[in-house]
């Protein structure tokens, strides 16, 4: 965030800023979207949905699920929800009790901590690395006890690490056991350069999906995501939806509806993604960064740069001030290690990655 | 809620219901809004905007002060909303702990009390009627004394009430010296059939105002709205937007800007409004319903029914049941002595609002 608006200050003075910290596909939403939205905008009042959303949206979002994983979803578990930000409160709320302790991976995207603690709820970290491929396990779920739940993010934001198969059913099948509640952030579902993720409902039914529109789907600003929920949650759900937000903006359902007609432009998104990937990852080890969490999917590459500095902090304000390269430094993720990692986000265009690392390289170089 | 819900399950069985239990204009979002929409989308990505949302609304805000009351308002001082509902959650997050204490009016908004409880803060009952034109006075947050806060709706939600402005100084003052955060819901401006009403603004830089583009720009399913707070809360209302929001939808955003070009379709809104309220009003007396709360703003009549019944939610069973007409028992509004009174909404469409009490009128007479 610090670093976002120290970038945004810089470019406002008319400097050049390379943006590498922000967590948004450069593509904006997909054409079939813009154009549902243009006709709707003309044809209808676009008044409040009901509280959990628009049902033909939640019974496509459903299907979604047999499309996608071959899991069959009913559509009253779908919540839709005021981007995967609403979707969390709703959970956290439906799920927790103040008080309650609950797992978090450091490095982990921060808001989980943030709005849990706004909460009152108690986020335990669980420190995560490169031994565990950056994923939580059993026995770091036991070493956190006692836990009423766990987030988990498969790919993970800072890392890009897709949680395999197997390892999430062990983790979801753990935590049933000791009767912890498992919410699983799947916003990055869909962007991934190997095999697809594996979700959380393919294991169980008892568990809290969230998911977005702002990713794979590529609509950020329409604060649109969604929750796939227990049965039994879904009263309580509805109860502080209707209180905390009446309902997720119409507009952005509309548009929400039109993007599963939009798979063609958005996988070549995904495509393009993966040769900006392949330009980021071979730009940082021609600079000496060859240490980096597995980049499965997402957008981002967490990088070790212990060899550079002990304060990534400075480190990120440098390669500010003189490559005018703007990236997040790891303890946004991570407070107690963060401070030898930086988080680069290859979202941006091909053009401002190619020359964001053709400069560090450069830089390197000359250190 | 609940007779929402029971309207809508009978509506779906194909049975005819008029709604009067919405608080939704009619109209929907004015022509230069839709217009400005379709363009937006043609032309731009509208990916996330900065947390308290794009300077040029937040500009557009302060200066609607300065045009509507004339009142001085620095744009810094505005944030841009996820509708007033995550103003509300802001707004309470920003200046409330744990455990402090909230006073809220009886009847009032059920949202208010709902979301201070899911984040952990007391809301503390101030029961209001006729005899203080349904405001709270000093003499009253005395009694429900200690209080760290107090919401006020001017006018209010359910009963269309307006407080003068010596009043509003009054309570402002009174909660000054007493060391009481004032919230002040100001969502219905713009709806007024008299008096414009005063903004809290107007008596001190030291409150938090929290407003809309629901109801006067009739834009309910933007989900857009707005708060201006002190200087000294920014931060925290800053941390806390990011975390739990990110931002504002940006398509409503862009809404919002256009809409404050839309005054004169707006203002025909209201004049079309006020026709519908004598409508309402003049069929209510019609049918012997000639105790209702000042109907000064907003759409609704807060109407009671003890000549009726001492149960207003099975009267509102038996309306929808017998007539079709859809109201909300003064339960939902106030626990204690809601039972003797039903919200009528007038912003449904004129022939709806004609027929229901030409209904009415008729049960009435068979009675």
């Amino acid at each position: 965030m610090e670093m976002n608006r120290l970038a945004e200050e810089r470019a406002a003075m008319g400097a050049d800023v390379l943006h590498l910290e922000v967590g948004q596909p450069a593509a904006g939403a997909p054409r079939g979207v813009r154009d549902a939205v243009a006709r709707a905008v003309d044809n209808a009042t676009l008044g409040y949905t009901t509280a959990l959303g628009l049902p033909e949206l939640r019974a496509r979002i459903a299907a979604h699920y047999a499309d996608w994983y071959s899991v069959d979803v009913d559509p009253s578990r779908v919540i839709v929800t005021a981007g995967a930000s609403g979707g969390f409160v709703l959970a956290f709320l439906a799920c927790f009790d103040t008080g309650d302790r609950v797992g978090v991976t450091e490095p982990g995207y921060p808001c989980y901590r943030n709005t849990l603690a706004a909460l009152g709820v108690t986020p335990v970290a669980i420190p995560v690395g490169a031994e565990t491929r950056y994923a939580p396990t059993p026995e770091l779920i036991d070493a956190a006890a006692p836990l009423d739940g766990l987030v988990i993010a498969s790919p993970s934001n800072p890392t890009g690490t897709v949680i395999p198969a197997t390892q999430l059913a062990a983790i979801v099948d753990h935590c049933r056991d000791r009767g912890i509640a498992v919410i699983a952030d799947e916003i990055y579902h869909g962007i991934t350069y190997g095999a697809p993720a594996a979700s959380a409902l393919a294991m169980s039914d008892d568990v809290v999906v969230m998911n977005s529109f702002s990713k794979y789907f590529a609509m950020t600003g329409w604060r649109l995501g969604w929750l796939v929920v227990p049965p039994a949650l879904i009263p309580a759900i509805e109860k502080f939806a209707q209180n905390l937000y009446i309902c997720a903006p119409h507009v952005s359902q509309v548009a929400g509806m039109a993007a599963f007609d939009c798979h063609e432009e958005l996988r070549g998104n995904v495509i393009a993604l993966a040769e900006t990937r392949d330009v980021m990852l071979n730009g940082l080890r021609a600079a000496g960064l060859t240490e980096f969490a597995p980049c499965d999917g997402a957008f981002y590459a967490y990088v070790d740069v212990s060899g550079l500095t002990d304060d990534s902090q400075k480190l990120c304000r440098t390669w500010l001030d003189e490559l005018g390269v703007a990236v997040t430094p790891g303890i946004d993720f991570d407070p107690v290690r963060g401070h030898r990692f930086v988080r680069f986000s290859f979202a941006a265009s091909r053009a401002n990655v190619s020359e964001a690392v053709a400069r560090l390289v450069e830089w390197t170089k000359r250190r």
